[in-house]
């Protein structure tokens, strides 16, 4: 074992793990779609880590704003102003097209969904605040309520006041649903939101929380409508819509945030890992204008000793201009079509690709263990023999970086792969769900 | 107004404000324990920003740090080994004295406090926190239930089992108390505590919080025989004992962290601010060998995308460096006592000032109406005519900057500062300290 590796286990504690059952990869080199570990095999990044590196590896226009910054300013206080926290928040509310939007920077996407609650209940005075099952919105005590998912459940007993609601998921819908088309789905979903907005009392609803693409869950597209109508029924209760991009913005889907998708506008937005490519930590919540404009005479209580760090606006700054002067909208319009049709070649010839998911480069698909009853090849949250980690890790044993959620495999490799790379990484996917059939075979 | 003014209130939510009422200042230069604005005003940074900036500003090795970093890998997932993760976790623990144990990352003290909560009711499977009135901990959903001071009511209705009690302030002590010395005052606060245990019930107790010495709200500074005791009284019935460094620690004091004074090892350390004086966020939780062991074999349920950030860990590895080569540990021990006797002074000359607190660099004064009666100038969480905002207003005139909490200033240099700097600075806080006398005449 080398020295930085045995260093790690005896000193660091690592993310959602038994310290006790790991053996990180040490990592030397990063560059592009790749990285490479400390025995120099090359991997291709097709998660861009946590999806959130969408530019890839050493990105010179991000490192060089962040060593200008650092040699300039690398700090100072919240409450002052400067000029790259000034254009990082003007670049960030032009993005979203939101006029008379202002920006509150954090360090990152669960910070953000802590703030956005606050301002949520701030603004409307009511208590309650609705999210998705199946959706990851951060671990801290509000964030992690938000989570519609196990890693949650470390969060409870939370506050009081949240509600979790089912989001479009037509693969595992209900058995009694028939489905002829997207609409009904949309409507469908619609109309169990609806009458759950009803039995808790509008009244008391300050927000709905939606990734707007459920990202780690598995890639869950929501049809336009259903998006609409959840819009709809906001500005009907005067419910605060709330969409979380942290995941799926920043040209993830094609357009810089997914909400763009559906020709809505939220209230709220979240953002982060995008927003820098992770190269320095930021995140922050984009309040529309109504809002904005309420804290200019009511004391916004939200706060942090890092809000709208100098080092994290200029890598914002400088992401957010690589973003359009290497056309990634176009890359990822055309990336995205090869994408999703090699996964839909790969669903067509693998016993064990149940379903594709795709838009943009963000896809996942789900691992079954038979086609026609949609069997997960691993029940909900149940994985004794550690199937899944078992398949990654014949994945990444080929070089094909990813993880896993549930029965799912998430591909989402940085933004600026090419159709050449992206067909290598893919035909290593290939060959290995040849492996997977013959496990459920 | 400046192009970066007009730009940083059309489009930046500033913390802790009505946005209406702010006029943040542009900071265009800062150089050691100055900084300056736009228009070339020269400042006195006599909190150290958010006392995170304990080595001043432009610290050259902390800056190649990270620009080094950002040149070789300036992100990687927080499931990989990298040299500067093990490295800074390796500098951290070997800091903190605390054999066997192991650092988990974070963004910041918030995430720190609330990933301690999270770990403490892991570990002990109960679910009330204690923390002290009084206390700052962090303002998300966690972090805020734990802080005992109003920016935690925006975190109301929070989650159940956060109990507050009272800690050392003898200045403040029930008038029934007649303390004869810091014995009494640690007996009495420790009986307090004991009962409050026991009416909650100990066996339902995870963790007791304190910050090691209370910073914003005012440098409260414990006997050593009160901490003593509540270590006594975690370990009697099993309650983890977690000091919050983030702002206390890193040579704040004098020692590495806050508690080595007291001769008491925590459970659990939660740090951030100085570990990289704020050059790039970063923050963590301490655990002890025990709780360590623990998530050998149960799976830690804290994670977040940018745990162990690579700049963060490489800006950690320098600054620690940097205490070290500049002895900042001996500056502390010299310039405290200046800055000791310049506040006793201060003291003994002002009518307005009732009390001067101080620990190495670290210190606040109470400003009184009436020393006799001890009438602080503003009430607790009322000050209609905003008195302390145009006071710290009035240093900042001054060229001395610092903020102050109720109505408390704080004095908090970086540790660098040289007692000619610091006889300067203190020499305008003493003329602006004349004319407070003036207005409580």
């Amino acid at each position: 074992m080398s020295a930085i590796k045995e260093k790690s286990l005896k000193y660091n504690l690592h993310s959602w793990s038994a310290q006790g059952a790991i053996d990180p990869t040490v990592i030397t080199k990063a560059e592009g779609i790749y990285f490479w570990d400390e025995d120099g095999k090359k991997y291709y990044d097709m998660s861009a880590q946590l999806v959130n590196s969408n530019l890839g590896h050493g990105n010179k226009a991000i490192v060089n704003a962040i060593k200008e910054q650092a040699d300039k300013i690398p700090f100072i206080g919240p409450g002052f102003s400067l000029d790259v926290r000034s254009d990082a928040a003007e670049a960030i509310v032009e993005a979203s097209g939101l006029k008379g939007a202002k920006v509150f920077f954090t360090n990152a996407g669960a910070e953000s969904n802590e703030n956005a609650i606050k301002m949520a209940k701030q603004y409307t005075g009511r208590w309650k605040i609705f999210s998705m099952y199946r959706c990851y919105h951060g671990s801290s005590a509000g964030a992690g309520m938000l989570t519609g998912e196990p890693r949650h459940f470390a969060n409870e007993p939370g506050p009081a006041g949240f509600v979790k609601y089912d989001g479009p998921y037509a693969y595992r819908a209900p058995k009694a649903c028939k489905f002829e088309n997207e609409d009904d789905v949309a409507d469908f979903y619609l109309e169990l939101l609806t009458n759950q907005v009803k039995y808790e009392g509008p009244e008391s609803i300050a927000a709905i929380f939606m990734e707007s693409v459920v990202g780690s869950n598995g890639i869950l597209i929501p049809p336009a409508k259903y998006v609409k109508g959840v819009r709809e029924l906001c500005t009907k209760y005067g419910i605060l819509l709330v969409c979380d991009e942290v995941m799926a913005g920043w040209y993830r889907t094609g357009t810089c945030f997914a909400f763009q998708q559906f020709e809505i506008e939220p209230d709220l937005i979240t953002f982060a890992k995008g927003c820098t490519c992770g190269y320095v930590p930021l995140g922050g919540v984009i309040a529309c204008e109504k809002i904005a404009k309420y804290f200019d005479d009511h004391k916004m209580m939200c706060g942090l000793t890092y809000s709208a760090h100098p080092i994290g606006c200029a890598a914002a700054v400088a992401t957010l201009n690589e973003y359009k002067n290497l056309n990634i909208a176009d890359n990822v319009a055309k990336q995205g079509k090869v994408l999703g049709q090699l996964l839909e070649d790969l669903k067509e010839k693998h016993a064990c690709v149940g379903e594709v998911r795709y838009i943009g480069l963000f896809s996942a698909f789900e691992l079954v263990k038979d086609k026609q009853t949609r069997e997960p090849i691993v029940a909900f949250n149940e994985d004794p023999q550690g199937l899944m980690n078992k398949i990654i890790g014949m994945l990444k044993k080929e070089g094909f970086y990813t993880y896993s959620h549930e029965n799912m495999i998430i591909v989402a490799p940085p933004l600026i792969i090419t159709e050449e790379e992206l067909r290598e990484a893919m035909g290593i996917l290939d060959r290995v769900m040849d492996s997977v059939d013959n496990m459920i075979k």
